[in-house]
């Protein structure tokens, strides 16, 4: 998992998958290509699992949007190097960014990239 | 792969994760219960590749919104089999319908559903 999801080129609801010609609009509207049909499906295989979708979540409702790894093992469940590896799947495909700060990391989540994700599934407004 | 998305209680760029309580916003604003997460990451699970993410889209926009097996092999290049191995896990996790007409099966993308999908990710407008 070492796709990265670009930052989108448009915003709002009618964004989407980017078509190469500079028009962005979600799945259900436009074929897709295969390097983007790639791209996107390592996006959704990251978020494809049950423990990401928590952290992710988790974070976003965190104080200051961010959260250490010691913020996040007693609400799933799990050890800390299980929490670390779901977080470092979630880095390596953009959704989260890592910064080290004394003796943790703190995560936090990419709202482009996870909204990208999202509008490729998404009709436009009033569709 | 037998998750099956319910349907949205509401509509809008607001709408998302049922909560339980009568509530659906996106997943950056609610922390996720442990059952909405597996449903979820079962959805996200059969978008997670790109040819069933090409398939999605060549349905989409097909003409009626829908396409028979015969429709789709020539566009991925792949098998009749494999073709329509894809297209089952998509009708199991409720992103398709499959209807049989004659000698084909005719498939038809679920727009909820993949909104629903989709919108777990997407911010609210304006946020």
């Amino acid at each position: 998992m070492s796709a990265t999801l670009p930052t989108r080129e448009t915003t709002g609801p009618g964004s989407g998958v980017s078509t190469g010609a500079g028009c962005c609009v979600p799945l259900v509207r436009t074929p897709l290509a295969e390097a983007d049909a790639e791209r996107l499906a390592a996006g959704f295989k990251a978020v494809a699992d049950p423990t990401r979708l928590r952290l992710l979540s988790l974070i976003a409702g965190h104080d200051g949007a961010e959260a250490c790894v010691c913020d996040l093992t007693e609400p799933v469940g799990l050890s800390q190097p299980t929490v670390s590896h779901h977080l470092k799947i979630l880095v390596d495909a953009g959704l989260l960014t890592r910064e080290k700060r004394g003796r943790w990391a703190y995560y936090a989540v990419v709202p482009d990239a996870l909204e990208e994700l999202g509008s490729v599934l998404v009709r436009p407004v009033g569709e």
